[in-house]
């Protein structure tokens, strides 16, 4: 089974990697852009029937920072 | 309107963020993990009615590298 973690960071927490994006975005003539901010996708693949739980469980032990980040898992199939 | 850019490295690139991810989740312990496939995501904070075009033009131009890398967009709201 394939499951995606998105981990994006909590709301007030300082963005640079969003800011210069946004900035080169303006440079290349976007305009309307109000605001961007840069997270991360992990794409894992599992053994099957991996529990909801264990994944949550990686989340908090290494893929997402909780005290800056919040994470999102989507299990697909 | 808000929109996410998923970028991901296509198939067959080598991954070594992704890599020193799943020897770290095996290191934790965690086992049945087959693969990690490490990529970025990019909220983006757009005037409304921004078209898919200008969307698609931008992760063309600088948020995704189209040799090594491919892009999804999804609009949200």
């Amino acid at each position: 089974m394939k499951a995606r973690v998105f981990v994006t960071l909590k709301s007030g927490v300082l963005d640079p990697q969003g800011k210069a994006i946004h900035h080169a975005l303006e440079g290349l003539g976007f305009a309307g852009v109000n605001d961007v901010r840069a997270g991360k996708l992990i794409e894992l693949d599992l053994a099957e029937g991996t529990p909801q739980a264990v994944i949550e469980d990686m989340c908090r032990k290494l893929l997402a920072n909780t005290v800056i980040e919040n994470f999102r898992i989507e299990q697909v199939g």
